[in-house]
């Protein structure tokens, strides 16, 4: 029982980062976007498809966060975008403080769009606010469709909903209809794409919302 | 930096009931199994698999943890299965603690072998003990074969590799040589078997080496 007021220090200096944190992207008027997932649902392969369907002239940068290694951000420098590793040694989410260190190495060229890949991770990574602008949680089919149904607090945490590999959603019997009503129980808003980042299918919708929340009038009155 | 002592204190309490909880298997005959994957991997469905392919008289008992829901707990109780819920309530492993409190319900009416499905988490659930004798990670096709090199932690501290949904890899571009090395870059002995649930492929080399470990002279000195 002692460590409740601990956890509850630790999440407040969080957030009050997390805030400086969305002051510095609207100073320079970047929309964050902190893209959560299990392992291997495909956040990294839906970043490289949405990159390549952005239009001309919208600036984009990644930050990379992994337990360890550099896979993902080195697929990114690979593809010439601007990436920044963090590496949490062991730790489940990317968290406030990680992420402002991060900031300086990236806003100053000039971002329209900052893409932070959190550590793969359906529980711990919703618990800890980065200042960015959206939510987004990116569902897969092979993972099942129950996902909702035993994962409610990110569903919950949602702005935005992916679900990834509609292409072989089929091989798996996956219900779209009960991973929709899953998502449903416990967030009533949020938009669901459908799409796969092997096939191409769907993303065109996606990329289309994720650029109108880039030019959003107000998106900048948006609580942390 | 107050949080280290409090976390330490937390995983030494854990330890401690975790060697009370390996004392009451051991007392019981029965051989204990922590299954952790990421969600979605086919921990249910390889619990359900394996089952069907135990030996006659071979008696199972399952602890299902999750965060929310009794989903495959009901699938398990539906097949016949001894089985108790554990609702973690968001937390995003099982402790000693929860699995402590689970065994009356189970060892009692006689277990031979306990699953303990773990909640679907490739790093949080590495660091608690339970008690169990082996550490079971689930890996799946779908999710890539680069999980290893993201969560070393986790399978580091596998006694035993199963990589399920083999049947797909193709579809997913799976490398099984690149998951066999990463697996081996930090764990030289676990054993991988790849295998199906779906089509039951390579099963059978699983389950008779779970056997072998249920019967297995010995296996009472494996520190927890």
């Amino acid at each position: 029982m002692t460590t409740l007021p601990v956890v509850q220090k630790i999440l407040s200096a969080n957030d009050a980062i997390a805030a400086e944190n969305r002051a510095a992207l609207d100073a320079a008027g970047a929309l964050g976007v902190n893209v959560m997932a299990s392992p291997g649902a495909g956040k990294t392969s839906l970043i490289l498809a949405t990159t390549q369907r952005l239009p001309a002239g919208l600036r984009l940068a990644v930050i990379e966060g992994d337990v360890a290694g550099s896979i993902d951000a080195d697929t990114m420098a690979a593809a010439g975008i601007p990436v920044v590793q963090i590496n949490t040694g062991g730790g489940c989410h990317l968290d406030a403080p990680m992420v402002r260190s991060a900031l300086p190495h990236l806003l100053p060229a000039g971002v329209d769009l900052l893409l932070i890949e959190n550590v793969g991770n359906l529980i711990c990574t919703a618990e800890f606010a980065l200042g960015a602008h959206v939510n987004l949680v990116v569902g897969s089919t092979p993972e099942g469709h129950d996902k909702p149904y035993k994962y409610p607090g990110m569903f919950a945490a949602a702005d935005v909903v992916v679900l990834n590999k509609a292409d072989v959603a089929a091989v798996f019997d996956f219900d779209l209809d009960a991973f929709q009503r899953g998502v449903r129980m416990v967030n009533p808003q949020a938009p669901i794409f459908v799409l796969s980042c092997r096939t191409g299918e769907g993303l065109e919708a996606w990329v289309d919302w994720l650029v109108a929340a880039c030019h959003a009038e107000g998106r900048r009155s948006i609580p942390v």
